[in-house]
């Protein structure tokens, strides 16, 4: 896909403003002194649903047409983009079904069904949901929005971008978690148009690195069933969010899973709120290498809080 | 003590904008939904020191003439005065001891000596800490500052009401938990003046009761060894915060040690923020209570966010 233009970038930021919170931007004086640096950290872990996953969604539907709509929307995913879409819809006043993998926490599978979403079971592998997924869509004809590597999801995501470098002071580098690339791509985007001077950095599990190999090879290279503890980034680049982080990354950092948790746990610990581990992979990025960012003002985008409380890692 | 005057008040929170965070009023359209009403949260979990504890402790250093200031001060606490009182001495360049059980947190110890304070460990009670605080104070001249019933660390609080009041609707009701009084007492003077009509409910562990016990008795009845996860709600009214409870309180309602834990679950997966459980108290007697005030708007205090992460009651 091109890089849409400056203007389509801030209509979209528009439209989406009365369907998600402007999420706060924190700041941390003891992590500041900790890090020396200024920390920004987009908080989307306060956004509706509990991730920036709403914001792609919403973008997505709102640009279907009304025949486009007539038989619904249709997704797999195991959590954060399942709620994001099932609400979307909702709020549109059409239907959503979802592909889930049949061992899905328990209460993300209640929030779908609480935004009035079908939920259909798949076996546990992103596989196994990307198989029924298209199955099903065939039979209902359904539109089938992808979780990451959609158009408008996509462009949805660069308006958290914009809100950022709105709510913050000039930002020398940004980082940012990458899965599928989604979101890592809509943030380049609002980014390259609004403050082109930021570094972007993704930022991704060593366990699940299919970007960091991808980019160095110059082609898509998947992940083969990566096991992290950062659920949300198993997903491996997709047709557009693959050209497009090549194009406006400067860097894929990877961090190991115990970095992951450290982090997380820093996060709650001085920050007093709730992130998912993989919110916690772009800090964790940054603060292995923070020695190279002294006295520079960082942007770090927090990407959702839905955890199990029940199953934390420390 | 008397009701400090209104304008006294307003002047401590002036005073105190420096020192202190000016904590965000969250809101959640989830619990609003839940609970039928109109919530607004005051979040001092996000508070400097990690409670609201700092409000107090600060004017009451601010309050010492050169003369009580020389030996420095010092106070008994198991965690958040004390690290209240080590940042507050540490911001006007005096002196702090603290009393601490020689089974405090290791994160509160380490808090407290990182802001400069010496450490005197006593027993795990808290008759031990407060009678070799007396001993130690006695030796070295320190001014001792009660972590409740000081009557500048009252007033301090009162701060708390003030920036709520500005910063939500006109509140019909607000629920602040009870430990040894001095929050709950410095919240109700600052309504007192700014809000009258709203009613004030402290909330207390059932594990704790002291609070709901001595204003039924009419007079101070302590807790004896009390044993509830709220721990920073373990201490018993004072001679100044019984009579200003009992005369602005419209009603003490106490929970059981499952309605905290459910509490507290509740806000960290619905907001997403991290409370103590002494926090969770307030939510828990609201919550337990919510038919009663169906469709009203209500304020409750999110005290602090101290927790041990690694001994989660869930």
């Amino acid at each position: 896909m091109k890089i849409p233009e400056k203007n389509n970038i801030s209509l979209i930021s528009d439209h989406l403003k009365p369907f998600i919170h402007r999420t706060p931007v924190m700041r941390s004086q003891q992590l500041n002194k900790l890090c020396v640096a200024d920390l920004y950290f987009k908080c989307e872990n306060f956004q509706k649903t509990g991730s920036f996953k709403i914001r792609g969604a919403m973008n997505a539907v709102m640009n279907l047409s009304e025949k486009e709509k007539a038989n619904g929307v249709i997704t797999h995913s195991s959590g954060n983009f399942a709620q994001a879409l099932a609400y979307a819809a909702a709020k549109s006043g059409i239907k959503a079904s979802i592909i889930m993998p049949e061992n899905v926490i328990i209460s993300k599978r209640d929030a779908v069904l609480g935004y009035g979403a079908e939920i259909i079971y798949s076996g546990t592998q992103p596989n196994d949901r990307e198989s029924l997924c298209s199955e099903v869509q065939q039979k209902t004809g359904a539109y089938f929005v992808h979780p990451s590597n959609d158009i408008n999801v996509i462009n949805g995501h660069s308006s958290c971008a914009v809100e950022l470098i709105e709510d913050s002071e000039k930002l020398d580098a940004l980082f940012v978690p990458v899965g599928g690339g989604g979101l890592a791509s809509g943030i380049s985007i609002g980014f390259r148009h609004f403050s082109p001077e930021t570094k972007i950095y993704g930022a991704e599990p060593a366990n699940a690195d299919d970007a960091c190999r991808s980019l160095k090879a110059g082609k898509i290279i998947p992940s083969v069933n990566p096991d992290t503890i950062a659920d949300g980034l198993k997903t491996s680049l997709g047709s557009n969010t693959f050209p497009l982080l090549k194009e406006l990354l400067t860097e894929i950092i990877t961090v190991t899973e115990e970095e992951i948790i450290s982090a997380m746990k820093l996060i709650w610990e001085r920050m007093k709120i709730i992130i998912e581990p993989s919110s916690a992979v772009s800090f964790a990025a940054y603060f292995k290498n923070k020695k190279n960012f002294s006295g520079a003002n960082i942007g770090l985008i927090l990407s959702g809080g839905n955890v199990d409380l029940l199953k934390l890692p420390f």
